[in-house]
């Protein structure tokens, strides 16, 4: 059976659904979680969901998705900008690898237009909200079956 | 019946399929066009779709769609770094607006990292070729459909 | 009979009044074109007035203007910031330039700062909204006339 | 009866006339002030003209004008590219403010192209030379007229 | 027979000759077409010569000569440091570009020392007025002529 | 009874006091523990009082501040500068945040003069040592009297 | 007896409570002298409080403070981020000195960020309106009594 | 007897000879830690050798490393570019420190050109492989025993 | 009877020999004085010398320099390197000017080494402290003489 | 008879032909002088061809060509983008000045954008390999013909 | 047998021992030179030890180290910083390049951060005084042992 | 008896006279050596005048100077700008350096605002053609006998 993809959340996500909800919705990390266990599944796949406020956590998770997972998606949160420990770890991962934002954040601070896990992503999904996830996962899905088809 | 969504298309993306097809597919504008039309079906609407290689041209039809579509997707090619025009006009659309891009031009020359287009966009999607374009539609489906329900 | 005026608008400015009127006021392009004919006829002047979008056409008629007008107003738009082919068809230009802009572009984002029509214009008149055009028209008439009696 | 404008003139412009006539004409600041007083008289206002090479005596003025002035024009000559403390005064002032400038500031050295004044004025008027004076006081008569029917 | 050579001038070079001839000399744009149809013609080549102040238009071209011609001359004016567009285009080009200016830009304003043409051409002629389109022309001949040898 | 203050203490300020005590003196962070629930004492406060060089532990800490805490003194020590993981937290909190530096960083390095945390804070303050961290307090128990009031 | 504090404030401090009172509050002025002559009083301390527009008395003021004075607050106003003059003239001060600012400077325009001040002073307390200055006696207190006992 | 060195690894040196072996070879961090211990033999000395991917474990380590060691070998990784908190409790060590790494960093991206461990080390190693340890414990018991006999 | 040499010194440096005299030595402005008036009568010259903390003021006696002066020598303190209505009033002066500074500025602070008074000084004597001075009367009264020869 | 064209060649220019001849060719520098006498004999001209590595020499060539030389072709090598020296001695050069590199400088390093040369030079050729050199001389030689008919 | 290894040493490196000993140790440039050639000894290699002030000289050289040495250890003083001539001449060079410098140079001033050495040295030691040139002699041994085995 | 002083000169200063005479005046260096000579005269001394347009003998007579030498003076002319060796060089010197300019180098291209030679020179005189030579002579010996009687 294929590995799974793996969804890696970065620090301040496990607070989803309960901070600005005007803002950022209701929905709460772990309804995202099932969104998108419930959309992998419509391609066959399984998903490894986790959150960490620690980068040297999140580097340990990437290692461990180089030999455990078909896949990658990467909502790095604030460590996006700032965590080049981060893109060494995803550097080494041959799988596909995709980024994620909930919101735009090229129409935010100047300080997160940067963004070191795009120099390694195959693609960019970011404004959409919980949306954006599920993109991820049929463009995730879409590389692995023509990687296994090339 | 609901207005259709606008498709546009900036300068040099008429030459795909036959520029550099080990790069950037064999798939063409019109190939595109119709991967467009069939996935905004599923969705229940239609597509206008639309290629020009004058910015003059391209915020000619980002006025028209204030008023003609529902929703707009734009890949503005090279414009995307330099058109203040387009921003201006993106600017006075009310409609929702999604940003697209064939490669993920955060891996490319840093003159092309910066975005007029993202400041007026609900979200950006790049780096997922064609399929781009597909989970921009699904995106904006959803945008509009909440957009009624709202 | 003297040359005409040339009020020549740059990219969006045909959406004026219908655009956020309550930021842009009710006053369309036509009224504003009125209001230029109205005042220009104070000074015995007469107004050739026009509007596009598209870089390539601006240029056309600041060279248009070098022989047929006996002096320029030009709101460039968004190619303020950007056009420097506009910039080198005004430097061609012998007859007196003003400058003007609806909104104070000093007070908007920083890319809105630099004007290259600026290089080439006797002064620049912005924030004043329509009433900056007849400011123009007669600051224009002035030169006109010193040059003549100089 | 209505409130005085303030027309207030920064360092080195009592110079005005005697310094480099072949540039700046031979108008002094005297013809100036009464220019102003004669042209304001045709909206019915009355004219504060004064002059400082202080920093911090036009900063007391513009307290002044606060609360004695209908409307503010300033041209605060060198002081505009780098007094904060007058940016600062302006902000208090609820009454409208014109920028002028004698020179189109634009065209000369890169530091007299940023200036604190123009972060707070309605508007700017630059390189008409007096005539700009003018200019500015038909400009504020406007916008009180309006403020007064809005 | 040899495709064309094709000779692409971008926007205000037709007002060459009637404007500062005391600058840019008294020879014509249509001049400068004789010249190089001569010494095309020593080469054993034919060129085809055109002119543009619209961006999208000079797209078009540079698109058109990717099949029809063997060969490229550009002077793309003001838009050689602004037109990424046409960087995007002459990428997509195979036959050999020379990039021709007839002033020396890098003794000009700063803000004309960045060339995106510069980025695909083989080599850059500039400085020598009209006669640097000869030498383009001598250039490309020779390019040509190792291509087939080689 | 009202929720602690939290004060948390960034890395190496566990080193406090044993560390160049020429130049941070001889407190020890336990000291400054004690000298802060005394002072808190005074306003009838209690406070908890931790330390960590782990930036995710940090975050985990100011998230868990969010509904167990009154206000928040944060010294974040190196992290100041560089976390936006941190900067995020905080501004998920509503409860007033004080800033404090033992020493005044801006006479230190230029890469220390830049504060994530500060974007956040309601103030200030740095250079007075152990003080700091009384002063704080005082502002803090300010700040939660006057919103009580408020 | 010992020598008076100096609490210097710089340009539009003296429109305090007449500004914005909901942004600044209603504390005059001469409310925060009253309350710096309180708090000193609590240390057996006088105060010496002034305020001026200009940037000269200033200078002026600290040079008196050099010998007159056994410590120095100061709440610079606008000059804070652009006054050299005011930067010598504290550095040949011997007495401790303490910055202060009404509002968090850190979150406000980005040419507020830097101070002249704060490379000369012990300590920087700002965010916490009129407190702030009482802080600032009690941290410049306990600078002068550790001196004293030193 | 003498204290150990510490060679203290950062960020995904874990991954060392399974990653990318064509590039970094097949020696992995074991085989460099047994490379590390039969050098320090040669001088008389033990090796304390640990690897961590989170930053706050490395301070804590280097703060071990205070009154543990006797010297210090950091290839701080990817922390070595962003990490000032390593810097602040390198600073508060005594002993010698020497940097490594193995490749050439300043060949690499301009982000890997700026190093926080650089301010505080004796001396730099890279670009030599497993090779630049050796040399990096010979370089270090030298300056151990030039402290002893000094 | 020629006109006096104007000896113009800005903030600060009134506290000359009372400020750090084991660095800018016990001469007193009052003996700098002095060693002026004594030096320019060598030259059959007379000096007049003043000081002020006040950039208004010293705006106004370069102002009065115009017509009073046959020369002007020019230490403007900290306002070298901010005052640009300085700048403009010596730009008005057709006398020859010298600048000069006690301490070499460009070893000082990076903000110490752009100056204003520069860009209209004959030359700029810095480094040598009372002796500067005298170096720059040799220098007036040079150009002074060359001027009357010339 | 006219004086010889100086044809001067800055550092590792020897080796042409040497080093990597797959990108540079096989053509030595002993070649390239051949090609430019041939060249200039077809002008009724002669060469003087010369190579150093010594910045200080190619000053002193340069100093010579001011009088013996009718006109100067220039490839300084890395000295291109680094001497002032070289830029001081050509601007004391009256005769024209060609600027020569064998590749296409502004597709390498961005360090080799920046040209002193330039500054100077009538015109400039660059990216034709040695062909190149003998584009400069036809252009030299059209330069020295019109200036004689001129 | 083998070539020697060349050390080559920049500009003031002849000093070495004579100048400020307390800071660079009493060690001259000759002690060095027998050190290196002592060391290189125990690899069986011999030594070229060279110095000049001259950056000519020194391209020299390293053109003449292409093809008589079998290693490079470069120690450019001063011209690391600023040659790219010596960069041109290095990457001619197929043997491996070891770049020294006595002190640390990143604790230095900041303009002696950039080396262009170090963009075609296989590695970098600095900071070791002496001893470095013995441990780039070890590393440059064993890469030419590699190159032999591999 | 004491040693001489050296003026050192650096390139393009052995033009002076024959270059430009309407701008630099028709004085040569000959005549500038002995208008030094003379006035070292006055103060008993002697003096060594060089010039060279080679950086590395320029080195070499600053080593010179270090011991044979009781003062210096350096005109360093474009080395100014781009020489550490200079800098490391004069660093070396225990002796007083004055540095000297013919023109005011603030007036020119902002690449010549920048000197190496500052940083180590007691002072700079600039801007008074070959008077600067005998000013320079004249602080030279002042800062000599200080330093004897001191």
């Amino acid at each position: 059976m294929a590995k799974a993809l793996y969804v890696l959340n970065g620090p301040n996500l496990n607070l989803l659904g309960t901070r600005e909800p005007e803002v950022y919705g209701t929905e709460t990390l772990d309804d995202l979680k099932k969104r998108c266990i419930k959309k992998a599944k419509d391609f066959g796949l399984t998903v490894e969901f986790r959150q960490s406020n620690a980068e040297g956590e999140l580097v340990d998770w990437i290692q461990e998705a180089r030999t455990s997972s078909s896949g990658l998606i990467v909502n790095a949160g604030a460590y996006t900008h700032t965590s080049i420990a981060m893109l060494d770890a995803l550097q080494a991962c041959d799988v596909p690898i995709v980024e994620v934002h909930l919101s735009n954040i090229f129409t935010r601070e100047s300080f997160r237009h940067r963004s070191y896990v795009s120099k390694t992503a195959k693609g960019v999904i970011c404004g959409f909200g919980g949306l954006g996830y599920e993109l991820a996962i049929e463009a995730l899905a879409s590389a692995i079956s023509h990687a296994k088809a090339g």
